[in-house]
């Protein structure tokens, strides 16, 4: 495949007028998008809206006025079709650490004669560490690995839907439906997966999630917590903070919890953040998410073509089987991405030896594919990792 | 004191400078600070460039070279003189909510023979709430009210510096002694005096607070945590997330915790609203504090005097022993604090009867006082509460 097919396939993308949307620092081809997503374009003046015209002029009026106060149920509203949830379901945010424990904690409070919380050594390791500090809290609780494939005494099954690492991806609905039947309750952690393909977890019990990879809400953007309505009447939010009161301005002495979804609120919402992620939304509102996940698919493909056996795949290779990230692994990974950024493909690196390349499509295109193929073979064929400028490790990758 | 004596008062005010720092609406005396502190004029800028020069451009290369990642405890260090810590022993992030939790919660592992929590059931609500999750989750806990007095048996007592309805103030050193010689740990609760006076909890075990009110964070701005560093080795954060790992970016499956104050970091901070904080904290490092209490105290005792014998005062009436708000009971309050707004005096109202009036010192001044007494007045004299407009109640006010 050369350049000019490439460019012919973005001149043809149905997704093509996105990519204007965004951020794009020059000369660079951008793969961490499933780390941290670009800006898009018109999200400074939605966040100079909310410090100047709201916070400014409306001063504590904006709880009311601005609508910050429902903000953690009306963008959880508008999130909510991205994981195949509908309105009333999906709250806003906190951290996708705190949204584990809170959705693990329900469920242990739902499974009270469970012992057993089952998580994946695999998955990113905040949902695990989460899960060790409420096990070691409430002592008597075993925390399995989910590679053991046992949940007939499991409480909980905790799993991400997209293995951070690989790209590996499990299929949601068998593996709800497995963890149902034996009577567990089932926990996805779509970080990696949301924005990136049609997520759906609406036969799951709880879901979290971030919103800063390809969801494009900004670093440290608000994390979001998904409750099967079916709960809604039973889970107990044990974080319960005073925006999940039933009536939160009484100011009584007791907690209370709200009806519906808003008892998962734990307290005074990050508004500035927020708008951040108010803004990702409005481009994500007008998203086609099966042209997405198409695009996404071809581009990993192609992308695993062109680098053909020049690097060891770590990733499936069939793409249904896949998220929209290839991984490679190389026993001096990091000077090679160093290497890489150095000529302007930004990819990441993770221990011990894994290179990650992230496809964002909305703003990736065929093109963009194809010259970071190009150069990562440059960089391995002339062995221009081996330079020692490329050795030396920064704490943050 | 007539009007022209207050504007000479304000024209003497060694704080006077600050106060053209920050976004006032027009016509409006804003006594509301001690709810969402005003806008500092600078902070839009600081948090364009975070946006734009650091996220749009740096892209995730910003968790390094915009200093996003290190922000929780850089910021932390901003702030700990504004509490009487040193570097090292404050972290910012997540809300106060949470870390109200993850101070009770550290408590009670580092006194596992005790089961009394003492929490005050005239404290802001969501403390309260907190540690009623909590206790349930775990069990086998009584919550007991701290105007029982005794601590004697108890685990952790939990308090506020400042009531937040009365502005009733607790003598931090000789609570703080009486409760350690119980042998419990005590955590204070600053949300309602940081900022508006010295604030010194460095005799205390643990210490939350949020930003937003005196402080000028912004609304949802990150809250902090306090911990002394004789806990440092030994106290857990129960929310163990990943960024409080002894070496976040190794991957690990097990959770093994930082050495010092990092270990009560959760997860990623939320960086937009972060920046808010920061452009706060640029304003705090040029104050100084004792000016703040000073005139904090003349504001409020003019307030008082001013009003007189036309409002039920629920505030202490010695100015060493109050905040940096006034409070009053009426029968009518809602109406009554409507009446007030709708003539440009903001304060606020809490149910059932409070109206609350809070003066930050840094952009109130002895002639707003005086503005804001003589529209009071104006408004029970002539009974113009009693406009039925004024009768329906807000959601949230």
């Amino acid at each position: 495949m050369d350049r000019d097919r490439c460019l012919a396939l973005d001149a043809d993308d149905p997704l093509r007028e996105f990519r204007a949307e965004f951020v794009l620092p020059e000369g660079v081809v951008y793969l961490v998008g499933n780390s941290l997503g670009a800006l898009p374009r018109h999200t400074a003046e939605r966040v100079r809206r909310t410090v100047e015209d709201e916070w400014g002029e409306q001063l504590v009026g904006g709880w009311n006025h601005a609508g910050w106060y429902e903000q953690p149920l009306t963008a959880g509203d508008r999130l909510a079709p991205l994981i195949g949830a509908g309105p009333g379901q999906v709250v806003v945010g906190n951290t996708t650490s705190i949204a584990v424990y809170q959705a693990v904690a329900a469920a242990l409070r739902l499974r009270p004669e469970r012992r057993v919380i089952v998580s994946d050594l695999r998955n990113f390791p905040t949902d695990h560490y989460m899960v060790q500090g409420l096990a070691r809290l409430l002592g008597g609780y075993e925390v399995r690995d989910f590679a053991e494939g046992r949940f007939d005494d499991a409480a909980v099954v905790l799993l991400s839907e997209v293995d951070y690492r690989t790209a590996a991806r499990h299929d949601v609905p068998s593996v709800t439906a497995a963890v149902q039947a034996a009577g567990a309750l089932m926990v996805w952690d779509v970080c990696h997966s949301v924005g990136a393909m049609e997520v759906d977890v609406s036969g799951a019990d709880f879901a979290v999630g971030c919103t800063y990879k390809y969801l494009c809400g900004g670093p440290g953007a608000p994390a979001f917590l998904y409750v099967n309505p079916r709960h809604h009447a039973t889970a107990e939010n044990v974080l319960s903070g005073w925006h999940g009161h039933a009536e939160p301005f009484a100011f009584e002495a007791g907690y209370r919890p709200a009806e519906g979804i808003r008892r998962f609120v734990v307290s005074t919402p990050h508004v500035l953040s927020l708008a951040g992620l108010e803004a990702a939304l409005d481009v994500w509102e007008r998203v086609p998410m099966d042209l997405v996940r198409a695009k996404s698919m071809a581009l990993t493909s192609l992308f695993i073509d062109l680098v053909g056996d020049a690097l060891e795949l770590a990733s499936p290779r069939d793409a249904a089987a896949r998220g929209s990230q290839v991984s490679y692994r190389h026993p001096d990974g990091y000077p090679v991405m160093r290497a890489l950024i150095d000529r302007g493909v930004h990819g990441d690196f993770r221990a011990p030896d894994l290179l990650r390349f992230g496809f964002a499509p909305l703003y990736i295109g065929y093109a963009d594919v194809h010259d970071a193929a190009a150069t990562l073979l440059e960089v391995l064929d002339k062995e221009l990792w081996r330079d020692k400028k490329y050795a030396q490790r920064l704490a943050v990758t």
